[in-house]
């Protein structure tokens, strides 16, 4: 049922200034010290089962899918780049997580060692099914890649164990994941393999969810009826057309949700996902990609709620939003998909990672300052450290984002400069993207088939060129394609107009009432103290005087930086309160793409200003 | 030490529009209300006890401090409006109350039949100190009124017996109070009683608070150093220069301060004292005369940082601050005291209460609109109910805080209308203030005394006539003065000039940064749904059109709105992010006095307006 698929593992060669370095950074640190942060905090230990009662340090119960996201992550990249030292190191993680498992199948260590008792006891609010389901995808990411079966093996047979645990057969438990995940992943498992009983439980576990009597509040007991929308287990899935509850357990539903509905066709699923995802996009989505505004259960806010300095955007939401909208680009063919996607990558994605590869945001705040609730800096890793794990596995599928495929059709959906080759066709794109609009696209291959081109949603003009000659082409759900017999040498010239773009939320939206932001292409800009005298707040962007492009001095050299024009408030009053009236002093300001902020020291930071009038 | 003293209980009859119908309510509603949920939640019961282990409902830590509020209350009720039956309740339950007190003299009612083992074991979280300061009040306000001892020399046994826990010597535990308020309890059962050993109890306890090694955290290890300031423990009284922590707790330690520091006329006290209060005022107060601006540990944020709309700002932390400010006025004389009393008492005090006088607000938000983190409505009761026992005692006091004494000058500080009768000095007040700032006071007494009016900080511009003549007279610290031999029927005239104020907050603050708040004398205004269309984040207010005055329905009778002119802003996008351009189109808005708010109804409210310019 999908009309695209990924491009292969590989296929694409990213090239370009943003995307390249980070996954050469997640490569050469991010996925070490990773790595030896499990190893330190005895996550990797645990796999060894030898904790007792007593001891300090108990497996905790998400301290598994850490492991498993690092070795996901090592098996991609050796894809990318051959290692033979990192291929040794994965395949001895293997074995020992493969040595955890249970006669039964059963593979988790903290509800091995710490809890035995409580195997599959509470569902709600543990994270047994979640880590088994992270685990099935390092399994696939490791065959995949490999070829190897051991892992995969082991990992049929946990999920075979499940499904005898779980389901509507007499003595099953009717139970379904607390935190979302498993659902996904035994799609991928099916995919694999070809089995169509582990996307069956996919589909169960979808299907389940949300019915009455209620598994959680009314069988388990583990979650107040109150409570269910915080797991997405208040109502059926079918019946949720809002974007409810814990962010990252949300996406990660809908991630699910979209590959059963791919699986099995079920279109009531699939117009569910589309609902669901055009809630988020249309009222709970910060501008930079992130989603899940509120700290408290780490949730969506309201429709509109979507504070600034409070932001939590968690860096996992929105690597998992990007991961559905991916799902939703295969399911549809429609670049409104991929517009999300990008978005998101550019920006909440990419902020939650210093450019070294080691520093991390758990939360995305849209504007720091002394007032700010969370961590003002990025750290090197979480005791909940889900986020470093998913930079190590995203990271490296980046290409496989950048491009897609079908029978027939090549499509460029991130026309970040890159070599492509996937066997069949071969292309390079050139370019600055995406700090400059225009793309170069040579043809490497002989072949009749169609190469498409996203036209983003933010563009708003766009020139092709075919061999040099203007094609007049529109864009048809986001896509303009050439259809033709493909000689070496066959040259695509696009060029996106990338004015900079004067921002404003819609007329809901309190946090930004009377505030701008400015973007240019798919990157949102932040001010940041690096470059502007501090206090934000009192700075007035006058969009009408128009902007500048220029560098920035410590960002990675080809970074675009925005230079606008404003005022400065000014009001002087030795009182809290005063009746003293302000002054406005004309000013310059500095913009830097929002990902890249606090790489350069520790300061205040805007995306949404003041704006003059 | 004190310059000024409260005038006495019942002295001023409040006659005005505003006060006067909130005593009432006090009397007939706010106390009766309270003492039944104090009997229906088994707060009363708990003095019986009667609790055994495995028994429902334990006393809690801070009810006693409940009961004892009320009682307060009711005593002074008592003084300004005889009653036969609730004096007869009020006796009957302070026997009750005795009658829980144990041999050695302890009274607490948790500590003696919950956790008997854990009596003076954890003071940095536990209230057991906090608790016999309400008692103590109550006792004290019980003896003044009535004369009777019972209750009174019951809690001087109490206090007696604390003194020999406490203090220095050999044996003695250097603890001090958790939550702060035996502090100033102790200073009034020593004035009342004569005995200068209770202020010096309240002495030790207030230099021994913070000391190395710090009890909390070092001796009982019931608070983390780092957590220290919560308590205000971090540092010996004398070197805390910022407020900080715990809002309730810091304005009660002060009030103890202030107190000790009027008992024993310490100058590094009362130095102390001066700086916090200029430190809450000048950074970390709102425009309402709230404090505490977050939700978290309900405390004090850095200054400036002021949110409005999830401003915590307790009710009881205002109310703290307001007898704070007394004292600091006593100590000094100074109408700055009184300016902050002011603010506090007729904006950020009375929004915690609703007109009803059973319903009320623990955060006053001043910003309140669908994505609100605490009640967007008055509520009748909390677990923690310490906001609506303290307005049982506080409101009957506000005859108490309008009129000050001390030898051969009677003051008023606060020109509500009111029948005033000390014994020796009677005179009449009359006029709309707060609404209007035309004030008569006619003297109906003999004698020769300086009589002192307040000419309030918001004040720039007033008149004063004696017997029909105009006086040329500067306020000297807040006051003009009339000394003279007084005969009945001289009439004093004075005009407070009183427009409408746009009002800024100065420039640190960010949340207010582009913003607007209107005053009117002491009155903060806010619009409020019921008088306008919601959706106040587009609203924005034309200082330069001017405004008029007038009234409002479902209000008081004699509730002065504000009307005024602006802008509406109007964004139209489908699109969640837009480049659309907003237009404005021209609308009134009508604005409520902040404290009278949302007692019409639920809906939306803002203080902080957007200008235009």
């Amino acid at each position: 049922m999908n009309k695209f698929t990924p491009s292969p593992l590989g296929a694409a060669r990213l090239r370009d200034r943003v995307l390249a370095p980070r996954i050469t950074a997640c490569r050469e640190v991010t996925i070490p010290s990773s790595l030896r942060r499990c190893d330190e905090t005895g996550r990797l230990a645990a796999f060894r089962l030898e904790w007792k009662p007593g001891m300090p340090n108990p497996p905790h119960r998400f301290w598994d899918s850490d492991v498993a996201k690092v070795l996901e992550g090592m098996a991609y990249m050796l894809r990318l780049a051959p290692d033979p030292a990192m291929e040794a190191e994965l395949e001895r993680l293997i074995a020992l997580v493969i040595s955890a498992q249970q006669p039964d199948g059963y593979l988790n260590t903290r509800y091995t060692v710490v809890e035995p008792e409580l195997r599959w006891v509470n569902l709600g609010i543990n994270h047994e099914l979640y880590c088994a389901g992270h685990l099935i995808e390092a399994a696939v990411a490791h065959f995949e890649v490999t070829g190897r079966r051991n892992f995969l093996d082991a990992m049929c047979r946990y999920a075979d164990y499940i499904a005898t645990v779980f389901g509507r057969g007499p003595g099953q438990k009717r139970g379904y994941p607390g935190h979302e995940e498993l659902e996904l992943a035994l799609c991928r498992l099916a995919r694999v393999t070809g089995n169509p009983k582990y996307s069956d439980l996919a589909a169960y576990f979808v299907n389940e969810r949300g019915r009455s009597p209620n598994y959680f509040a009314e069988i388990e007991h583990s979650v107040p009826a109150e409570k269910l929308y915080q797991e997405q287990a208040h109502l059926p899935v079918r019946d949720q057309h809002e974007a409810v509850g814990h962010s990252v357990r949300a996406v990660y539903l809908y991630c699910g949700m979209a590959d059963v509905a791919a699986a099995t066709g079920d279109a009531g699923l699939m117009k569910a996902c589309e609902e669901l995802f055009d809630d988020i996009v249309s009222s709970k989505m910060y501008i930079t990609g992130g989603i899940g505004s509120l700290r408290e259960n780490e949730r969506f806010g309201v429709s509109y709620q979507l504070p600034n300095d409070s932001a939590y955007a968690e860096s996992c939401a929105a690597i998992g939003l990007a991961l559905f909208a991916r799902r939703m680009h295969n399911l549809t063919g429609d670049g409104k998909y991929m517009d999300v996607l990008e978005r998101s990558l550019y920006n909440g994605i990419l902020s939650g990672l210093g450019l070294t590869g080691d520093v991390y945001f758990y939360q995305n705040m849209l504007e720091v300052n002394e007032c700010s609730p969370y961590d003002r800096t990025r750290v090197p890793w979480f005791s909940c450290s889900c986020c470093p794990t998913n930079f190590c596995r995203f990271l490296p599928q980046l290409g496989t984002l950048a491009w897609s495929v079908r029978e027939g059709e090549l499509r460029l959906n991130l026309p970040a400069a890159a070599d492509y080759d996937d066997g069949r066709c071969r292309f390079e794109v050139r370019g600055g993207y995406p700090y400059d609009g225009r793309i170069a696209i040579t043809c490497r291959c002989t072949g009749s088939f169609a190469f498409s081109l996203r036209i983003p949603g933010w563009c708003r003009r766009f020139t092709l060129r075919f061999n040099g000659r203007r094609l007049r082409a529109a864009a048809e759900r986001g896509y303009v394609t050439l259809e033709r017999d493909w000689q070496p040498g066959d040259r695509i010239e696009l060029e996106l107009a990338m004015p900079v773009e004067v921002v404003r939320a819609a007329a809901p939206v309190r946090a930004d009432a009377g505030r701008v932001a400015l973007t240019r292409g798919p990157l949102v800009y932040a001010v940041e103290s690096a470059d502007n005298p501090g206090g934000f707040h009192q700075l007035l962007v006058d969009a009408r005087s128009g902007f500048t492009l220029g560098s920035v001095k410590g960002l990675p050299a080809g970074t675009v930086a925005i230079r606008g024009r404003g005022r400065r408030e000014i009001l002087n009053s030795d009182a809290l309160y005063t009746t003293n009236r302000p002054k406005f002093r004309s000013c310059r300001f500095t913009a830097v793409p929002y990902a890249l902020w606090q790489n350069r020291g520790e300061g205040e930071m805007a995306v949404w200003l003041r704006e003059w009038f």
